[in-house]
């Protein structure tokens, strides 16, 4: 049944089976299930649709993600004994044994998975993805599949907005680990921000499953944990060509800090010495990554000056340090004093690699601060962000719903007290209705947004794209979307059209009609809505069942 | 190395262990790991200190949750050639290749837990988890036990605060897995969930691994998968004695609807037959545990009218249908329409079953939702609860901190130019000011809120609480506090105590300093103060470090 699986998916797919066990799901998936069985239907050919029903973050659009996890989680979906002797224990104890049987043998080889691709700029309403197979297995699959492509699709929606804050030139780097709801939260994010725009992230773990660059050097334990120059060993460093014998880095780097600070003015009293010793000791230990951060003290007084130091003391001896770390207070005014500082160094000492140094900020960054730092003067190359990324503080979470459709070839429909909560019914081809530049909207240019097959029967009909690819899908798929749909704050709403699946792509150019019972952004094929009326209108030409026995 | 451990200990630590790999970390944690080894500091015994800085939801109180988590990470701590080869190819390429060894030989056998129990009242700045180790390996564990603690604390605050605004009686039911931020998110809600209040769950895994009670019965798609009665098998169905043989129950459903649409003044004309089916199908395979969402299509016209023919069809077979679930529009007026309509028919049919059929309301219920459910006159037995619980949308996170407070026995202290940065130096005992009921204020009882040991050199001490037990222990630890800190707006803040380790209980009655670095509801004993000032000023006996040379 598998597709052939390079070393790194198998890592990937074995991660997936251990976080999403197939019991993780909701209980009434098995009574359901076993009800359809019980009455000989559970082979009957079902299609459910998953989608949600507003943009995230008041937003104007959203990414969808998760569909490479949904078709590992697909590829390896059963029961073991272990799961199907649990079932056995919390189902009504009248449950008829060969349904555990059933259960026991069950895996999605009559599934077929129809997609937007992964990374594709989405919309409300819109069904993202198209799971169709026997009712009893695709009714099992509802929990796990919302639940991978839920958060996946917000966090990396979030990110891209991030990214729309923050410029393309700036570098974005992903550290919310530690604040993520739950472990996994913190993988999937991890993962997902990166397909969105960002460009490193500080998860260990993520870099090894996907393959993302990975990044961080120290926090303020580090520095605390020094307390005196004493502590530094071994005292000495060689030159990068290794030409000489190693040097005492020690005084080295005191001498250039008594320079540093009559260059500056300093007073030297203020300056931490287990600082310096923490700086020395990482420099020491790491002399080409040196990116110690500055503000485990006083960034003017203490860790700016003790950075100089140990970066000249490098530079000396051949090395480039890479930059400072600043994580707390005002980031932008800091940036501005420590470039300057920068600047005067080089300029001072002769020292041009002070000029290429880079400063990263991280001070629990919101959409909002990004807009903010962006706006304001700053010399920020790198910005660190964790918690409003990761978990999302604007809008914890998206809301996808999965709704039946069809069965054995009747279109389905929830009509719902709660306009909200109603579906349209039927399989649906979408569209997204492009102007071509400049023209006027009345002139709408057609084009198709494909879903594609990528489960046929159980297998797996597409390859999928390696993490970088999706990344820049991500971004030339927003590169598509017009300005006025991506603003940040009140953007403009898109008009999704849907029509029935079976019609083609001409058919589209007849009218559409809103439909009251849905979200305005959804237009409507008459056809569609004739449906819709229809189906509303209900069981009209059933309505005498009552009497009919 | 493991104490004694049951079956499902064995799954949970498993369970774990597939979760959360130790590579799930920050890059940083080996760079300083590296760099302390590199130094030869790596065995300096070093203590650090998790806390949260503010309160979560704006309340006066929160819940210490995951501990048990924490020792089963601690209990199997170590590196594979596979970690240790990816770390290999992350790091520096000038790492010395024996760091690589000295990690793959790494385990806990050095680490001393002490915490305060899982399931307990705490407060802002209070240390929860006291790591005490080597200072390396303390330093490596940071990322882990803050995504463990984070997140289990935060949506097991989210569930008392849920079970505060329902009351102690109502029932809840958690169903927010499909929402939840990835897959562990909604494993781990599901467990501290239960613990913070909450009855029941609808994830399975969670039942599998936690032993929580799950429930569930159908969705909208099961009941709009049906069109018809002729997708009804079998159509009979044999009365609970078994005595008789079976009798056609789709004729009997029928003739109970005729009845009940004749007792209601109801058009039959408006009842979906598909829905009829749905619930015959359901009963028919489920006899006793008949409980359908009866607003797929219309509660009053159709939904109710079926439940109760079908419910009114099992009662004359014997059985005792359970009740009904909603799920969209106002729950509380149509809690009230539906048990007025069960009241009608058990006293015009005769069947006392109907006075004890539950209501389930479920619909995106938030904290404030469940507030004015509360006030308002309504008849829902069953609350379920999902988004706003599991993603805890009023915060979706805590913010822990894992801060260093001593190395080799001398206090640490970062002390940043942001005041809500900085950290209390040393080891502290804390304490909570109790006063005895009816008593004034200043003859506060004091009362220590003791940390136990739960690790002692990678042994763990303490045997785990059940999750019973531990869900009790909230409620316990929840009745000790005044309900001024309990109120779920505009609470009054708690005071902490916070006093060095040393001391012993007499001395906290020394007086409390309150110290402008932190924040207002921290009391630190006089001299701890002195401490503080003291590490402020910094290095003033070192100062002179650099005209030393």
């Amino acid at each position: 049944m598998a597709a052939p699986c390079s070393d790194t998916c198998e890592a990937k797919e074995r991660s997936l089976r251990e976080r999403v066990p197939p019991l993780l799901t909701d209980l009434y998936q098995f009574t359901m299930a076993y009800a359809y069985w019980r009455s000989g239907r559970h082979q009957e050919p079902a299609v459910f649709e998953l989608f949600f029903r507003d943009n995230p973050f008041g937003g104007g659009f959203s990414l969808f993600a998760g569909l490479e996890d949904c078709l590992l989680f697909l590829r390896s979906f059963h029961f073991t004994d272990e799961d199907v002797e649990f079932l056995r224990s919390v189902l009504p104890p009248n449950t008829d044994p060969a349904f555990f049987q059933f259960l026991r043998g069950l895996d999605c080889s009559g599934v077929t998975i129809r997609s937007v691709p992964e990374g594709t700029v989405v919309f409300a309403r819109v069904p993202l993805l198209e799971v169709a197979g026997p009712l009893a297995v695709v009714q099992l699959l509802e929990t796990s599949l919302l639940c991978l492509v839920n958060y996946a699709s917000l966090v990396c929606s979030n990110a891209a907005r991030f990214r729309l804050a923050a410029g393309p030139r700036r570098k974005l780097l992903e550290l919310g680990l530690r604040r993520a709801q739950g472990p996994d939260g913190g993988l999937t994010a991890s993962r997902y921000t990166h397909m969105g725009g960002f460009d490193l992230t500080s998860n260990v773990q993520a870099g090894f499953l996907f393959g993302i660059p990975v990044a961080g050097t120290m926090a303020h334990s580090y520095v605390t944990s020094f307390n005196s120059l004493e502590e530094v060993w071994p005292q000495t460093l060689a030159a990068v060509d290794g030409d000489r014998d190693p040097v005492d880095f020690v005084s080295l780097t005191k001498g250039w800090l008594t320079h540093v600070c009559e260059l500056l003015g300093a007073e030297s009293g203020k300056i931490r010495e287990g600082e310096l010793a923490a700086f020395l000791s990482y420099a020491i230990a790491y002399p080409q990554n040196f990116l110690p951060v500055i503000d485990s003290y006083s960034v003017g007084c203490s860790g700016l000056l003790n950075f100089c130091a140990v970066a000249l003391a490098l530079c000396e001896l051949g090395y480039r340090p890479v930059g400072v770390r600043l994580d707390s207070g005002d980031l932008c005014r800091q940036s501005l004093d420590v470039r300057g500082v920068f600047r005067l160094c080089s300029e001072h000492f002769s020292v041009p690699a002070f000029n290429s140094l880079i400063i990263v900020g991280t001070n629990n960054i919101s959409e909002q601060s990004m807009i903010e730092l962006n706006k304001k003067e700053n010399e920020i190359d790198v910005v660190g962000v964790g918690t409003h990324l990761v978990t999302c503080t604007k809008q914890p979470s998206l809301g996808c719903v999965y709704k039946l459709v069809e069965v054995r070839g009747r279109p389905r429909m929830k009509i719902s007290e709660d306009p909200q909560k109603s579906t349209v019914p039927g399989r649906k081809a979408v569209y997204r209705l492009l102007d071509a530049e400049g023209e006027d909207q009345s002139v709408a240019h057609l084009r198709s947004q494909k879903r594609r097959c990528y489960m046929l029967q159980g297998l797996v009909t597409h390859p999928q794209s390696s993490a970088a690819q999706t990344r820049e899908k991500v971004q030339s798929s927003l590169q598509t979307l017009h300005p006025r749909y991506k603003r940040l704050q009140e953007p403009e709403s898109y008009t999704v059209s849907v029509n029935e699946i079976q019609n083609n792509l001409s058919k589209t150019q007849t009218p559409f009609t809103s439909c009251g019972l849905l979200c305005q952004q959804v237009a409507l094929s008459e056809r569609l809505h004739h449906l819709v009326t229809e189906l509303q209108r209900g069981s009209s030409i059933d309505s005498n069942f009552l009497l009919a026995n």
